[in-house]
């Protein structure tokens, strides 16, 4: 097991990744408190949920399991009504341990119920999924979507501890390992040029699930994070260059119906639309626009978004948080491995790139 | 207008107090975004929605206004998901200010929307309320209720600033009114003999609506406060102390069904049962006791509980957020003007402390 830090003052936590870390008592001992919450999905409930509880008890917790629906359409109030509904019932209180067990999905739910459980109360993310690992597990942000916008209801809550078990992506569907790709692709374009070159030499062996590869990817990834959520925890600043792709993606989520894309693969396209966008501003050149894609290509994931004009694209992405006072912000490519935030790109050149994407 | 200050560090504000300073456009001009959305409900839109609004716009802001019905049972998921639709429908974004214009029920609920509405923006709280302006519009703690208990969803989002206009008390009904006596008369008890002895001398002066000891009322209300939550923001030491009434209050609310009862004055009940369990616990003299009700009677609000039994109220008190690990803990009074947290109470003296009550 390696373990690095995310560095918030008194709301450092530790990210712990691994191997079978998964059952490890140790691991969750320093924050259980007299009980824990379980909240997970009916997928990932009946391969991980019996090892996570017996190592919680061990650690002294009575568990509380919550299992829920699977997918993005779980991210809902509705369930999280469920997750409030079974905490109270179980009693509950300010010193009870939430534990996100799975994916995205279940972090942002689980992470969001307990922001707002009794004002509060500890949490720690137990990811399953590449994507989680990569990405939605570090930094605090959590949110259920609203039928007008994912994520637009939310909080920052910082988790006490990530425990990242690479094991677990044995049992991982090939798409969502693709979709978890995405992110890591989003990482190293956004922030670092030798992690991009490492992906291109690397992306079969992640593909064939590799280990060493994937923990590498992992580690890569959460240290590039945790280096930018210190400096900016509440997005103010350099965190959003991690939005890389995601006003584009976002608004192809919305456009399709939540669940119907994987939130990844929304990205994966919207990524391809980004370095078409940062071609046509001037800020790279085709043949870097081209390497964005083949790279995205390469992962298995798709470089051309839905059967949705652009300008429906364009009106969903109008209501995306990262619009300040109406107007549209993207995050685009200096070059390859750096991104910058711009607020004056041009309204037919986000539609020519779209179209380029979907060619 | 005079102002005091909550001292939180970066999240530190003022809290103004004045005659006709609602609609003082300069008080919100610091506040103020692109836009604000005013969330106020049925009785008070029609008295000062126009006035605030008018104070808003001149600061820069298109007004977004959002009434929401009357009442403890307006606070609520469904009410919430109300607030959030009519912000996205008017593009609200992370840069707009969220204005409370209300009383406690406001308060909360526009609070905790504030809060999460993509992760938390700015708000003010405009009280209109006794109850709101020298209590609940200070200190960050907003939520909503739950089926199985009161305020158990929330967040502490502090706001920006309090506007406390005591010329809008000339509108309360007398029954709110005596409501919001009930946490003058905690905060007093709980931290501040001399204003004890105040307003023992003028709660008549206070019930007859007299505007030098409403202002003077709810001044020494905020500066008790903003000391206490200054020193403790997140209630984890003295900040408890403020719940002096509220476990046995809150009980009575859930058990009558949230707004049956007023908040206040279940508060009041609670604060004659916390006496009579201080005098039993021996803390108190029967004396001592003899005079909290005393005092709470003088202010019309009720001594006794509702028709329940002890054995209901101590079972709906078990859920309370301050019980610990599934310990009951009280805040009881130690002298007049001083309360203490004490975890280690017999349950048989809360039950005789019930009835004592409800003679």
């Amino acid at each position: 097991m390696e373990s690095l830090g995310v560095a918030l003052g008194e709301r450092s936590y530790p990210i712990h990744i691994g191997t079978g870390i998964l059952d490890d008592a140790a691991v969750y001992a320093p924050y259980v408190g007299p009980n824990a919450a379980v909240v997970t999905n009916e997928i990932v409930a009946p391969l991980y949920l019996a090892r996570v509880r017996a190592a919680l008890e061990s650690a002294g917790a009575a568990v509380v399991p919550v299992v829920v629906g699977d997918g993005e359409r779980a991210k809902c109030w509705q369930t999280l009504e469920r997750v409030f509904d079974e905490m109270l019932a179980a009693r509950c209180g300010r010193d009870t341990l939430v534990v996100a067990l799975g994916g995205g999905v279940v972090g942002d739910l689980a992470g969001f119920a307990a922001a707002v459980y009794q004002r509060g109360v500890s949490f720690v993310q137990v990811p399953t999924t590449l994507l989680a690992q990569v990405d939605s597990s570090v930094g605090g942000k959590t949110a259920i979507n609203h039928a007008r916008g994912k994520n637009m209801i939310g909080a920052f809550h910082q988790p006490r501890a990530v425990i990242s078990d690479v094991a677990t992506l044995d049992t991982l569907p090939d798409r969502e390992l693709r979709a978890g790709l995405a992110e890591v692709i989003k990482h190293a374009l956004a922030l670092d040029l030798r992690f991009v070159e490492w992906l291109e030499a690397n992306v079969d062996a992640l593909l064939a699930r590799d280990r060493a590869a994937l923990t590498h990817a992992v580690r890569r990834c959460c240290e590039l994070k945790a280096a930018i959520v210190a400096a900016d925890e509440r997005e103010s600043g350099p965190r959003a260059l991690l939005n890389l792709g995601h006003t584009f993606g976002h608004a192809i989520e919305a456009g399709t119906g939540y669940g119907a894309w994987l939130h990844g693969e929304a990205v994966a396209a919207g990524i391809v639309m980004a370095a078409e966008l940062s071609c046509r501003v001037g800020s790279i050149d085709a043949q870097d626009a081209a390497r964005v894609r083949k790279l995205v290509a390469r992962a298995g994931l798709p470089v051309a978004g839905p059967a949705l004009s652009a300008e429906q694209l364009v009106q969903l992405m109008a209501l995306d948080k990262k619009s300040v006072g109406g107007r549209m912000r993207f995050v685009l490519l200096e070059s390859i491995g750096r991104a910058a935030l711009r607020g004056d790109v041009a309204g037919h050149l986000v539609l020519q790139s779209i179209a380029a994407a979907t060619q």
